[in-house]
């Protein structure tokens, strides 16, 4: 059975995940286990966040399909040994070798939530019942899977709900962490709602919709308009080719009269670059605008060439802008195109796309918003492949069980405590379908039934309890790894993608909002509550001031 | 001949660093200059970024090594061909895809600094030659492995830098940016100066130290020391092994007694985890000791322990803090080590290493510095890996020359001007040795003399001159790529890793220091000034205000 629709099981990228992609200490834990008589001890982790990022109040929780890969081809190859016995004192016993080299992920089950749910913080995201040696040697693996697709997914959601209707294309390659920082942009800002990206390789991988229009340097490779060959096209009715560079000259012309533009100061090898271009993709004809000056040249060959070849059949796209006040600038070019449109009696003229491209993050969406932008497209790159912002996210790997007795790690920092134990995690919802409160509970506690009240704690304030009555209630961690086989039918991306869309819907808008947002309610059963506080005590030693 | 000497030929991870790695938008420029008969036009592009990452005034240039490595196996294969043909438009003539199929990177020359080489803004760290199609196909996947690992190295080096004489090793695998990611942040803080990785597959791949100790996990998974088979330790003399458990169990109680700890409030899970790690790992024992309280806990089991494997001649290694106040936690560990020391007479005991890990940055370590911290080893994560004080250098690849005709790109902003023409670079250094000014000429321009008066000048300030008398001059650019070969003996990391650091001592502390560094000098000949300041009055339209 192969679950995996996505696509990504094509993914060379992923030969780099393996086994050894982890941290030296899950070795030689695994030997001091191993030593320590723990091969048959059982253990749970749970993997969680403590803090939503980008000072927001949610998470999109993504990478599960590459965990899932992980887990299936988990298994140190004869090199890997080889190269371990160079790296670990000569004192370690040689049958440790032989027991790595015959592990395999079969014996562990991983719970997690589906693949793009909207997630808060401290509640398991996954959680990992297995041998513990197993168990703990998945640990920094699975966190470097979940942790940067989890970021990427949620940087990309927050960038879509800024940026309402206007459309957003991932365009970071260059910028990114890496080529596979790269590649992870793409494919997870196409799930957190990006309608495309400029990376040909995620196109290729993933079936990701790519985009493009030319860069500066086409632009200046032209520098006059005389040596120009590319500059027929045939009309689309099928006639023979005409110059249309003669045409957008004429144009030119008139253009910069109505425009008020002095057409001496028009840049030609602009035109020649845009001609050129119009003449190869006269059906995809979008023009990068701001090389010399978007007022006084850009904008002005755009429109000339855009007139010429409408002439003979084709609808030109728009434009892009990549330097400058944005705002403004739009506003200008959805002016200029809005007089061209009347006066050439051209309706969509005026609609011609409007694209954006320079250094845009979610501050920038917003304050454009507020201006009033006349763009319809945002091309991201740096700020969101890097997520600038918060480039990491913090997600842990806990013990919380071992062979059924719950563990707790405290800390000096409080705000690092656990929540111990195998625990089941409960999303409750309001008549509306709006969720209510997320609620952790033990794993041999009855679910909380709908319509029926149900008490929910803060799992460290004690005064902070509701009762809440959930219309709807959902059992949040479903198995998706058990007995070496993959137990879901995986979703592709694009289901993947409208799972985010519609997880998002469920969450209050207050929630969403970028300024000073809501909290969501995450909560933990009376009786968890009690179990919690109970160990807490128990583990904590009592301070002496002196 | 194969010149890849840094184990890096073997990374599987280079499977995705191909000519799909890049944006569609090559790919559409190529088909248009190809429609525009340019496929014989010449071209030269400068790779080089406009400001220093970190508030810095140096960066380490990084990334060579996979360029070559790219340019080597730079071939569309003949599924990438298929995948081109399903996303471009149908109009593309089929010649131009055969034209793209027989392409190679052979008639590119790349010339470049050496890796590791400190470098500046608006110099060209590699100048690209070839066919204006091939060089323009080059650029996005070039920038994507010269960006993240430039930034890396120089945010690794500024930490060596800050740490100075303390111990530094990466631990980041699992908030780094994906998987790869992770290896670029491991192999590039390695050359950045760093002392090893936590992360096994980058040792595995590029021949870097691993480290590592344990995790909280491991110290919870024990519960008492009632059950601890694996507490047997054979004495380094090879007599019999005895149960070191009962001993340090003797050694706690004086150690509580003489520390003044309840030792009722020590953790016995804990000293059972320290018990089997030290006699899993007898001559690498080092503990965490941060899971439930340092002073009153962890610190206290470790010295038992510590005592006990010293009583049957093992000298333990130390600890790892992870939590809390590391500059007084470190300052109560080392006092607690020095008692402990003279106590039993033990005169190592005292220098016991202590490692801190725990969301270490730059100004962290600099505050801790000031803090007269007792720190042996900072092991870093998250900040490093993912640069998070700024994760993207910006660096861009621009059109400088075209068939022996400068470019040059204007922009709506001043600070995107480029430097047009085909440039050399040559750095001057005082009698001292230090670095005193970069200086681009042109390329067909005498290089600057040893012991000549030069004169250099600010790219963009009139004003600003000055005579520079050098006592050495280094040409920076060598080439790299020639005829369809690497044209030099490539370095492997650890010499790279020794370039950074003569490199950087050329560099007067001043230009390294963290808060307001001096800015070092980039300047251009007299003739390149005039040349530059010529071309950019004939390119920019002239300002109108109404």
């Amino acid at each position: 059975m192969n679950n995996f629709a996505t696509g990504s099981s094509q993914d060379s990228m992923n030969t780099i995940i393996q086994p050894l992609l982890t941290d030296l200490y899950q070795i030689t834990m695994a030997y001091a286990y191993w030593k320590s008589e723990k091969v048959k001890d059982f253990a749970v982790f749970d993997l969680f966040f403590r803090r939503n990022p980008f000072c927001g109040e949610f998470t999109i929780f993504a990478g599960l399909d590459d965990c899932l890969h992980f887990l299936e081809r988990f298994h140190f190859s004869d090199s890997d040994i080889e190269y371990l016995r160079t790296i670990l004192p000569d004192t370690i016993e040689k049958e440790f070798f032989t027991y790595l080299k015959n592990l395999t992920a079969n014996d562990i089950t991983l719970y997690a939530l589906p693949e793009g749910s909207v997630v808060f913080p401290r509640t398991p995201l996954m959680r990992i019942e297995g041998p513990l040696i197993v168990a703990q040697l998945l640990e920094t693996t699975l966190l470097n899977l979940i942790n940067f697709a989890s970021l990427m997914a949620t940087n990309a959601a927050r960038y879509k709900i800024a940026a309402g209707d206007v459309m957003c294309v991932e365009f970071g390659l260059r910028r990114a962490q890496g080529p596979d920082g790269a590649l992870s942009a793409s494919k997870y800002s196409y799930i957190g709602g990006f309608e495309g990206t400029s990376n040909v390789l995620a196109g290729k991988l993933y079936n990701i919709p790519v985009k493009g229009t030319h860069a500066h340097s086409f632009v200046t490779s032209f520098h006059d308009t005389s040596l120009l060959s590319n500059k027929y096209l045939a009309p689309k009715s099928g006639d023979k080719p005409i110059d249309i560079l003669e045409l957008a000259m004429k144009y030119r012309a008139d253009v910069a009269k109505i425009l008020k533009v002095v057409l001496t100061e028009v840049n030609d090898g602009e035109l020649a670059a845009f001609v050129a271009f119009a003449a190869s993709f006269p059906n995809g004809f979008i023009a990068l605008v701001d090389t010399y000056d978007v007022k006084k040249s850009g904008l002005i060959n755009f429109c000339a060439v855009a007139l010429a070849i409408n002439d003979v059949g084709y609808k030109s796209i728009g434009i892009r802008i990549d330097s400058g006040d944005l705002a403004y600038l739009s506003k200008v070019a959805r002016g200029y195109f809005t007089d061209i449109g009347k006066i050439y009696n051209i309706p969509w003229f005026e609609k011609l796309l409007i694209m954006a491209s320079n250094d845009i993050n979610e501050e920038t969406i917003l304050s454009l918003n507020e201006q009033e932008h006349k763009i319809d497209c945002f091309a991201i790159g740096t700020h969101l492949v890097t997520c600038q912002r918060q480039p990491a996210l913090g997600c842990v790997y806990k013990l919380v069980e071992v062979n059924g007795q719950a563990r707790m790690k405290l800390s000096q920092d409080v705000g690092k405590v656990i929540i111990p134990g195998k625990k089941d995690l409960y999303r409750l919802y309001s008549k509306s379908g709006d969720a209510l409160i997320d609620l952790m509970q033990n794993s041999d506690e009855s679910p909380p039934a709908e319509n029926k009240k149900v008490l929910c704690r803060h799992p460290f304030e004690e005064s902070k309890r509701a009762f809440v009555i959930p219309s709807k209630v959902e059992a949040m961690l479903k198995i998706y790894w058990k007995d070496g086989k993959v137990q879901q039918n995986l979703p592709n991306l694009k289901t993947v993608r409208e799972t985010v869309k519609e997880s998002l819907k469920s969450i209050r808008s207050d929630i969403k909002r970028n300024l000073n947002p809501t909290p969501y309610k995450v909560s933990v059963s009376d009786s968890l509550y009690t179990f919690l506080h109970t160990l807490w005590l128990e583990n904590a030693p009592i301070g002496e001031l002196s």
